[in-house]
């Protein structure tokens, strides 16, 4: 109760009856495709760690609700400290998986909790009291959430409701008794596949005519008129050798399809209340972004190895040039990171008291990690050289007529065998040739929202207006009196 | 005669019986095998463009040795024209098919005009005669050649002589009457698969104890002894909107293994003169990353129109920071290129009169081609969106139970067809996102050899002494008097 | 006739009184006045080289319109070896003097050949029959001149008609019988105080509201109303050993007032034909652009020649990081001039054949000058260390109570006279600490528009229609068969 | 007692008599000097602060030792909170005098609190409680200290003892019975005029026959034998509107001549143990660059402002590109606090339990102000226009004769006045042309150390082998249950 294990996780997947696509098939079993399971293996990671003595006060939380031991996962921040603990337990596991997958989730009850609080302080509802239950279930059942936010748009350069087609955000197209319909879709949606439930929250800030758009709410991924096209990083045929990655972990992507969906009300948390949906939006890509500072350091740590394990096996790893990318590599990691810890420093409370680490290092946290991805790829590949695109396949290396010679002509330092290097340069090969090197980029480039939308946020949420009034008092425009303090 | 169709190209191809294994199979049928036919149709478009009368002055040439038309790619470099037009050319070709691929045999031709007069004049040999007796047959039979340059190398601290396994780089292991007989293997040889020839050349400098290793000849794909363990870019099950680049176009690499090959000695051109082994690596550099200036600017230009269609179907073409990013990319193709013009521009004619472009330009333009890929990856996932990535399959796309749902909520900008932005999408996917990507990023990193490789040719080959002096001379260390002059 | 020595130079100076203030005095003998003899030596230097046997084909040029030998700074480009050879010569001279401030004068001759011939093919009038004979005079002459161009603007967002005070772009306030009356500024003119004469031209694209201030003149710097506010980069109390450079080249900036200055019709080429003011705002600085292609890379060999001798001096130039820096100074001087090379050899002619460089290269080039010289600046002090900047003074160094201190604890590698090596200190602080150094980041930073108005340059000149269509054919949006073909 | 106030500092000042020189003078005045009263008011600050109510949490610490209120810049850290609050009080103070100056003797000060406890456990010494006793008198007279850690270094190929020249490190001459005698010259000692003692630290590890050069002790200002040359950043004659930053805040950097300078026993913090020196260096190292974390991002907030002032001035601070370009500015600023805030959270006891800063994250912190301030100039110079450079000067705005043509066209945007305007111009000018432009650039990037020795110091205490252990896991060159944990 609480605390599920990997195989009541997986068991419980298997209860549920989502519709899926995938590359042209309706897909029955979702725990056993190929192409899921080792997605399935990232979700279970996230149980499976928290029943680890060594890890308990890092994957475990006391429920501030409850007091009962939880997933962390599942927990609402109370403090600094459990902000600190996110970004240490996002790298920890993203060591290992690159994409932790959990996090939406966590992400998305952390939003809701100030979201639910605040639209009742102005309307008098009782959304939030709605949350509390539906939390209290989704700790005690140890569910696995994801959260869909970005809807598909249409045409970008139209709000919601000016759009030809009405359906290019996700809206409300009728209010019952019992609850709501919703139609619409959301894009790139990661992970529903081996959710439990799907949290859905508005992508941006409304205006009044947009208010049918202002809608979040939470719906097992079983319910009826929910769809999901899905695509996944994992080729279909790989072996372990040549995917030691990929045979083991894997993401899933959907464009999630919402055909005239039923949400009864104790599942609905904004209906309407169209000022909320820019908070909502703002707050989930805060807490969004946070996480990207504590796993893009972790997957920083597995590239950064991959990179000096390829320098130590070709026997160049005292070049001087060497070290110094492998410490470019260490200085991006490092930064993502500290902007996290940072960030968890000078988090404040909101709403109920939910901790909320702050705008500015989430942001540029978020920024680093998006658009300095393509250089770590540039320093393993500089560093682990050409063949980590050349190099045959595991099934030449396994084919008695050519083994021979990958074996006597693929070796590097003396003393280590050929095949770990070939199984450090398929390493190589697997996080930066293929599909889910793509999808690390594009990843870590969109994911939280673009780049352009970190640099916006932070420009219209820092204080710029001090930052002039010190160079007035400098260019003696104002005088050294006006001492202007601000938060440090 | 002198100038092949693309089909007597294909039908030639056919006739040799080369020993290819890819993936666990041996493959018999190189030119229909669906991995490596996409990179048929690129050798087919070197011979197709001779014969369109739009592109006769840039795609043909006039042979100097016997003065008949012939395929570009075969010619030797008579003067900056014929420079300039090697860029040019290879900007076009690369603009469609990304690496063109028959510049390597290009540009090991130029080399061993040039090598093989140089060891004439020291040693009164006649490796240029039978230089030039090869170069009539290639010209006149029109053959598509490549070149095998880089060994596997082993431990990368020692030298050739040095290495316990003495195989580790290509060598002589028998001299005899009718010919040599060589042992060893070349890493990551690009085009093999489609080439009626191949030539060898050594990869670096070497000492008098190296000798042996001191080795240029050309063969035959078929050649005894010689075997090709191959990978390709092509994945197995692609459709055309899935992966409409890579349907079309493609790229094989291969491990080239030398088994006791016999080479007979009018296809022998060094034979132990390691003196000029170095002159000889150092030359096809040049050469080859004059080569990079001309087709990744092409590359470049693929790209950023890829990224400006995405920007356009999206609707946010308008926007400052989209247009701004599209002019990165402008400059880094142009910057490219424009070391190539000036490459061109300043080339010089060296052993018989062959002209070799600018150390310091070719290299220059290959160290940003190699650097600046993954900014330009960036760029197009900045510009284009996550969906790049996350978009589903062209096989979900004519399901016809998820179609409906595909047109309806991935169409972009009014009155573009959902099927166009689509299409755009999956284009710049099948570039950046998946195992083509990753070609691309190595081949641009590590082609013509590495960063590092180009930084070091740069500095020792860069007049250091007088930039300095003119230091001194600002410094007043040295008077005004001694204006050192030099090479504009 | 037609080439005047330095001291020819000099002494015609003298026969002008320019009206100048600098730092609050009326500034009387321009020629010998500490702060502006530095410059006139910058401007003798451009009549020097003319009489340099070793320098006649790039310093002299024979004018197209007489026939006879003229100071190449007032030729107008006949070809693309004449483009060439202006990339040549301004490397060549800026390796010495930094900035050669001629070719101002040169760019705005340039560009009123062509815009007084296209004004004249649209009205009949007569302004290139007056430019061609202003040309003569100026060759016969051989006068220095220089170009007033950016408008002092007022507020950014308003247009020249629509700003609250009038005055804030040059405008025509009079036209009489025997010329014009104008009024207004221009700010920072560089070597406005070492001319003969000025050029005046507009700043920017115009409306026809804006007419009165589409207006191009030429005036000598001595003509009733015209005044300069000057300051320099010279300071007043340095001298040799502190201040290498600046105590023999030196650059001046003026607000340049236009106190209702009366203009004669023969020398105004422009006169309210607003449709050209755009155009010759473009064609001069695309033609000032590429100067800086030309002398910023001169420039980056002075720098880096200065790096590598410090680097010499303290005994560190054989350590790999050195070096490597060394090379990307390398690379940035030669990206730049590999832009002016591309430019010159894709020059074309123009209305009456004047040749114009490519806009895209020119723009290019100086992009990268002005966005890069900050991290040359980052190289040479990390290069040459803290003592740039902390060495203790000349002045401190001759007095004999600290003289023997400084002899023996600033001594650097064996062998290099303690002075030698506080030579090159004192000049790479010269370069890099001081005022000079803040103009040398400036100008390059905005000398001929700023990095973004090059930026708009290039994305606005390019052709990204074509590159879409490539995208098109490749994404099978379009047929193969559209073969978009277009400039390499 | 304990906590002086800014006048009793200045006078205190006075009291000692140091031999300083500078610019060929003897200075015995050093608190009136114009060129160093400057640095006496960025010296005040410091004594100022501590008296503010509103900073007294931040400025102020109860001593370990006493109980006493003393000035926090000679506490000794005791938990991460006093690490915290080190960065927050250096970003405050730097927000207006850009270099604090004495941060130095604090960073000395904690290094020898670990040092000396150190030796003593291995020597059983009593530098411990020497110091302990020094510190009480340091804390008890509120003393500004600084530290002269760099030594002149001769031919940088040979270390200590190999010198040709024996003092190009300070060394013992003389052991005596009542104390020592040392010889030979730091490099750059900032704030020695402004100091009243001066703390000597080895500059670099030592092996057993350079222990003469291990040796590290405390002297006042004025002791003989010690001389000053010395070189400010404040230029002779500026006045307030030409220099209103210069004016007020100042700098001075000394070479330091030890010329047989006698120090008492208890004075001596080490004495010879070499083994030592390369823990005090680095100790050093990593408390300076902490440092650094706070006071570059103070910097970073005067120089961000500065732009932003500009911008608004210009009229332009709607314009996407420049809100962008002054988003980079932030992100530089907050990228190194977050690296101070990082370190500070991940600090550690050491020694007696003085705590020291995390060393990853204080270099690197320290490496991106070295290498980004170039970056920050670009941005300034960017954002607020050339006239930064070109602006007339005070003088000439204030002689009647050219006012009203600078108050007329110099104004910018409706309702700024035109003096506001240049005063904004001005301080841009202040701290981005001159010399105090030059000393921010060298100072952030050699302050502290080269990049380069942050780079090294990255390079050899990141924990490599833990990473590639994570990438063995991967590449199942090792199991999944030798799960590396290491420090988050």
């Amino acid at each position: 109760m609480g605390l599920k294990t990997k195989a009541e996780y997986i068991e419980s997947l298997k209860k549920q009856k989502p519709v899926i696509y995938m590359y042209g098939e309706k897909i029955e079993d979702r725990v056993n495709h190929p192409l899921i399971k080792p997605e399935v293996e990232v979700g279970g990671l996230t149980y499976e760690i928290a029943h680890n003595p060594k890890y308990q006060d890092l994957a475990t939380a006391k429920s501030h609700l409850t007091g009962e031991v939880i997933n962390r996962f599942n927990h609402i921040h109370q403090n600094t400290d459990d902000l600190m603990k996110k970004v240490r337990l996002t790298r920890l596991l993203a060591r290992y998986c690159i994409c932790l997958q959990r996090c939406m989730g966590w992400d998305a009850l952390n939003t809701l909790s100030i979201i639910t609080y605040e639209i009742d302080r102005k309307y008098k509802t009782d959304y939030y009291e709605r949350f509390v239950n539906y939390l209290k279930y989704v700790q005690k059942e140890d569910l696995f959430l994801t959260c869909a936010m970005t809807d598909v748009k249409g045409d970008r350069s139209l709000r919601p409701a000016d759009q030809p087609d009405k359906d290019m955000y996700v809206r409300i197209v009728e209010k019952r008794e019992d609850g709501i319909v919703v139609r619409g879709a959301k894009a790139h949606t990661t992970a529903a596949l081996i959710s439990h439930e799907i949290i859905v929250m508005p992508t941006r800030a409304m205006r009044e005519k947009d208010k049918d758009y202002a809608v979040a709410f939470a719906i097992p991924v079983d319910t009826p008129g929910l769809k999901f096209i899905a695509r996944s990083t994992v080729p279909r045929e790989m072996r372990e050798l040549d995917a030691p990655f990929r045979t083991k972990w894997g993401v899933t992507e959907t464009l999630t399809i919402f055909d005239d969906v039923f949400v009864p009300w104790d599942r609905v948390f904004m209906c309407g209340e169209w000022e909320f949906a820019g908070l909502a939006a703002e707050l989930f890509a805060s807490y969004h972004r946070f996480s990207y500072c504590g796993c893009k350091a972790g997957a920083g740590d597995a590239l950064m190895g991959t990179a000096a394990l390829l320098a130590e096996y070709n026997g160049v790893e005292h070049a001087d040039h060497i070290q110094s990318k492998l410490t470019d590599m260490a200085c991006t990691a490092e930064i993502i990171y500290a902007c996290g810890l940072a960030a968890a420093v000078r988090g404040r409370p909101m709403g109920p008291g939910t901790y909320v680490p702050d705008v500015t290092y989430s942001n540029i946290g978020k920024y680093v990690s998006g658009t300095h991805i393509y250089e770590e790829f540039l320093r393993i590949h500089d560093i682990g050289g050409g063949i980590i695109c050349t190099c045959p396949s595991e099934r030449d290396y396994l084919n008695p007529e050519t083994k021979p010679y990958i074996e006597k002509y693929l070796k590097g330092k003396v003393g280590v065998p050929t095949e770990h290097r070939i199984r450090a340069i398929k390493l190589a090969e697997d996080l930066t040739v293929h599909g889910f090197a793509g999808w690390i980029m594009v990843a870590s480039c969109h994911g939280g929202g673009s780049p352009e939308a970190q640099k916006l946020t932070i420009y219209r949420t820092y204080d710029w207006q001090r930052r002039k009034q010190i160079a007035k008092v400098l260019a003696r425009i104002e005088p050294w009196e006006r001492f202007p303090e601000f938060e440090l």
